[in-house]
């Protein structure tokens, strides 16, 4: 706990003296005022968080937290679980579809096992896990207090770890079988929304298994009466390992002042849980792209950010962190290299207003 | 017009068989089917122009189409027509957010003196100016309709200039002061939706220009009672020459079996004349980003796109392409290196259904 209190508590309030310079110098760009729409938010966002007017990216990593969930005895899955274990020995070998993506951006993988079924054998996973999977959550605690503290302190601890190694972009990832499950409950109790309208298809259930999956995630409510004031009390009864291993990550990005970007549905639950335990979290994040999954668009609404990327896309895995990584570090390469609306007025050899 | 309609009727239907086997491909990778949205969408679409499975991208181009509208005698737009002239004379510069884009991705850019009201002094700007300017075409036709057909005919050479230099990706975009005033003319007689709903403030009018602007959009189609089953009547009465230069590249690029990346507001004004003229045309275009110009959703929509990018962007100057570039280069190499349902079962010795 000392490390969760400590991360908590030095999390730094963003530079407004660069945010305001920021906004300045981009004011003054040759284009009408605000017309490069979030490119500029982003520069501005990350200028907030380094203290710099000009930023670029030099070292790219993605966490992707790997758990099994024990609520998947109830069939709110169409995959089995042991996908899990098959996916979390892939991830390293670039295969899936976020080891790709990173390739593709230049981007690490830190591969987490932090609660599947199984051990892992890829040796390039790091081993971190609390328990083999959790417990099944309709029927009480997925795990318990200590448990979910452990997995966030894991969390952060990752991230200290990568920030000493001079990581300066992070995004999050996920892989755990029954985990849209976890994470509907989660926004379901700290949004006050019901669970028929945050639980979605997942990775594609029959309408059948859908309403099974809805009546589980009520059912996990009901039986353990979790304290929506009480995020760690919330993780813990209805969340799942990958939920509180990323949203240490989170706490971890704005403790060491990095900027870390949200993928789909899981990983906008873990930024919930994050933001509610400290709300200056939120300027650190920056939303990659909105997840078809129906509760995601809940979940960005509760955290109050806006995704990028509109891609239709279910994978999770962290596949939305390296395409918007691309955009994020278009966005900072443009604001520092465009032109003054001066630098237009001296070439031309006469004044004119373009804002 | 011997130029357009050759070009309308050597425009290939796509490749159903390279779209079944890409689709085929695409089912077979490790995820869940259809888990990666549009990233398909894109390397699917693209199979289906180039009629290859896997595919790359070797040179890529944006067409900056610039021209000034008589129509600015009427106060439609809060810049003054000369940015017209200093922004074509900058773009080559690299100064401006297309420039600036472009290095960033690799990406060439051909700037097109279409009809500026002055001629331009920027050597590396193509000059093929139809006339200096349009005619207010609040008062009467903004051109003739062969000046029309002569601009889009301009960029159907254009295009297929750029296919013989072997640019395998294209993007659209342009610089004309009162330019989302004809766009939203153009989309008023095309969809049959009233300016009320289809003009915007553009570059930032006060409420007063704003009623001022919807009023002459009215007046423009009053006055000239373009016929909407003749898309090149209405480009020449309520259209500009940066409009009809990117038809007729969207026309080039099918022509040439290229895929093309729609921009923003009038960039795809452009892409909805060029699909109204020949349906087929839709299959080689790609749409970026939803422009923050309210009209833009609406184009889309008549298009039967969807924009894969949402930054509230409202430059113009095809700043959405070189970003659109990077998501569908992400996509093509993904779709070519990610393993399949296969390789993983083999690595890890065990058969598991993950779809």
């Amino acid at each position: 706990m000392k490390v969760l209190n400590e991360a908590l508590k030095n999390i730094k309030h963003i530079n407004e003296e660069a945010v305001k310079n920021a906004n300045e110098r981009i004011d003054g760009l040759l284009k009408p005022i605000g017309s490069l729409g979030k490119l500029e938010e982003i520069a501005v966002k990350i200028s907030g968080i380094t203290g710099k007017l000009n930023n670029k990216i030099n070292k790219k990593n993605i966490i992707v937290m790997c758990a099994d969930n024990g609520v998947c005895d109830d069939g709110v899955s169409a995959c089995p679980p042991s996908v899990t274990i098959v996916m979390t020995n892939n991830f390293t070998k670039g295969i899936t579809g976020v080891g790709v993506l990173c390739k593709f951006t230049g981007t690490d993988l830190t591969v987490v096992d932090i609660g599947a079924n199984e051990d892992i054998q890829d040796p390039k996973v790091l081993k971190k896990k609390i328990s083999y999977g959790t417990k099944n959550m309709a029927k009480g605690p997925a795990m318990t207090r200590d448990e979910a503290i452990k997995a966030i302190e894991t969390g952060i601890e990752i991230v200290d770890n990568l920030a000493s190694e001079g990581y300066d972009l992070l995004g999050t990832g996920e892989m755990g079988i029954g985990n849209t499950t976890t994470s509907a409950a989660v926004l379901s109790v700290l949004s006050g929304m019901s669970p028929d309208i945050v639980v979605g298809k997942g990775a594609g259930l029959t309408e059948e298994q859908f309403k099974n999956k809805r009546s589980v995630v009520k059912r996990a409510i009901d039986v353990n009466q979790p304290d929506k004031n009480d995020v760690i009390d919330v993780i813990s009864k209805v969340g799942g390992l990958d939920i509180a291993g990323l949203c240490g990550c989170f706490i971890g990005a704005a403790k060491n002042g990095i900027p870390i970007v949200i993928d789909g549905f899981i990983s906008s639950a873990a930024a919930l849980c994050a933001y509610k335990l400290n709300p200056e979290i939120k300027n650190y994040m920056i939303a990659s792209h909105l997840s078809a999954e129906p509760g995601a668009e809940y979940m960005m609404r509760e955290i109050g950010l806006e995704p990028m990327l509109n891609l239709e896309m279910r994978l999770g895995e962290g596949t939305g962190c390296p395409l918007a990584f691309q955009i994020i570090e278009a966005a900072l390469y443009t604001m520092e290299n465009m032109g003054t609306f001066g630098d237009a007025m001296i070439v031309n050899d006469f004044l004119v207003d373009i804002r």
